[in-house]
């Protein structure tokens, strides 16, 4: 059981930030997120784009303002529960909760914050038979660690940023990669594009299009994927150890939604006149997962939502101490890892 | 009479990217602050000293933060009315504003965005006969221009970072600097203690100390001032052309918390539900200045209150029309100097 004071769902930038102001009044947090890294989207789907609209940065890449952010917490020492989905939530007798994960783990605070996004990514799926039977026994929808096709067979289907990338990566990783989308046009940032296409040429990816796969085949796991290509009457069979379905990941609220939260178009209504918190008490939403009057569903919003959260929550786990806020440029930042940053003092000092 | 979609009282951080968001929407604004450069507190107070808790930046210096909010705002070109205090407001029959400063310049805009901080900086005085006459004919509380006092006699008084720093920079610029302080002790950052005492070694700084200003004298403008130094009988009668007292900024509401406004403990109540306007219908207030339950003094805060008022000065200036926000990850930013900032485009292009 992972124990800690403010269980964070999600671990996109409001998440990730709201351990920081947790930290500064000396919360642990803990995070849960259904994809296999921190960073919610903006590591998953866009982490190459800049954003315009983060304060203080006329622009930023969103996989660095990810990487800023993760810099910024670090003192504080956050537990990631990565590549799991938070499935159940039980409230216990003295008012906290645990929640479990849909691999089993279970996480037990005083506080939950929901800072789910748009809900946990689920990949969408091909329609083959017997997919379910090979997922985790070589089929899979998202990479979590590209080291487990070292010396692979490897085919990947989709025709976006994630097919592309994904073959370039595993071309220098698989021994052998196959691309294969339903059509000859593929969707992606240019250099990508251009990328694959030299690999292509040097032989280092096989390119089947337009194509798609259309059967699965193995015992206990997949051996071999049926191939149809367009306009030919027979079938490829390619021999391969693993197939990965790229064809995007879309946004679901997903089991949160049975918790019995007030829910309003597909978010959580919150009290955002006050502590963003939601109907069951201890429990908040945050950032893009929450709704109220005047909602805008912008990371800026979010950094500010889980700064109050914070105080919110304090004040429900020490409800006899008055917190006294203390600015970080007056009082510095004192990690739980023995770190201290501040502002160089001033001195008092004679001039003679 | 100068005009604008939103005129923002208060130049500090909040109000420097309430322009960001306003211009997404295509909204001007201009800026009215006390101060003689933008930034507010961060520029004024402590430029040089590092925030920890600005959401993507581990550490940032209070000044830089400005420069950066400068620089992501430029496109949207705000105007600018620096060292004047907002001071009247009269309401029109068409429910639009005319905000007069303390100087006679007046605004008209249909939306006031007061971002005013903890309130305008107002000099702390010395208590000398004659001193509200010399103010403007040699005395001065706050360096504009620092070109004003090129070659000319001047005399400092003060004993921290403002009188250290400006006696060093003036070192260079004026004929003679002379720096008076009560005390031996200075209280600033150690190089900047460290870089008077080699000046005064120099000869480039006249040391006087523990002493103090007791006396003004010239007739139209200030010709001498009349310095007693601590255990002796004679003052000293010094020869300048400027006296600038550098006692410090204590920030007052001022002639706002006159304006009709709701205040409570020295701040304007808004509705936190909403957009945080105040009791004034098209007057709003946002970061420092404002109050309501839970409320937070933290510059992240003043960026999502900006954030929001603005979507709500819109739909008062628009009433007709429907606003759909676009990301700036997918829509950039349309500056109102023609420029365009925007994420490279995926292409749809054929591998062969």
């Amino acid at each position: 059981m992972i124990k800690t004071d403010i269980l964070i769902i999600g671990a996109g930038p409001t998440g990730l930030f709201a351990v920081f102001e947790a930290g500064l009044l000396q919360l642990k947090c803990h995070l849960i997120d259904a994809l296999p890294q921190a960073g919610g989207q903006c590591s998953e789907i866009y982490p190459k784009k800049p954003i315009y609209d983060i304060p203080g940065f006329p622009e930023v890449l969103a996989g660095d303002l990810v990487d800023n952010l993760m810099e910024q917490i670090k003192a504080f020492q956050p537990g990631f529960t990565l590549g799991e989905r938070a499935e159940t939530i039980e409230k216990q007798e003295d008012g906290s909760f645990i929640v479990t994960t849909n691999k089993g783990t279970k996480h037990h605070a005083p506080i939950i914050a929901i800072a789910g996004g748009l809900g946990s990514f689920e990949p969408r799926k091909p329609l083959l038979e017997n997919l379910t039977k090979f997922e985790d026994n070589g089929v899979a929808y998202m990479i979590k660690d590209p080291e487990v096709y070292r010396d692979k067979k490897v085919v990947i289907a989709g025709g976006g940023d994630s097919a592309l990338d994904w073959s370039i990566f595993l071309a220098d990783v698989a021994a052998e990669v196959t691309l294969v989308h339903r059509r000859n046009e593929f969707r992606g940032a240019l250099d990508s594009v251009e990328k694959v296409q030299q690999l292509k040429n040097a032989g280092k990816i096989n390119l089947v299009t337009p194509a798609e796969i259309v059967g699965l085949r193995g015992g206990d796991t997949l051996t071999a994927v049926e191939i149809k290509k367009t306009g030919e009457d027979e079938n490829i069979i390619l021999e391969v150890d693993s197939f990965i379905a790229l064809f995007g990941l879309s946004p679901k609220l997903g089991p949160i939604g049975d918790w019995g939260l007030e829910i309003e178009k597909n978010a959580i209504k919150v009290d955002n006149a006050l502590d963003y918190q939601t109907n069951i008490p201890g429990i908040y939403a945050i950032g893009d997962v929450n709704t109220y009057p005047g909602k805008l569903k912008l990371i800026l919003c979010g950094f500010h939502e889980a700064t109050l959260m914070c105080q919110s929550a304090y004040q429900k786990i020490y409800p006899d101490k008055k917190y006294v806020m203390k600015y970080t440029t007056v009082g510095g930042v004192t990690g739980f890892d023995g770190t201290k940053k501040e502002s160089p003092k001033a001195v008092v000092k004679a001039i003679e």
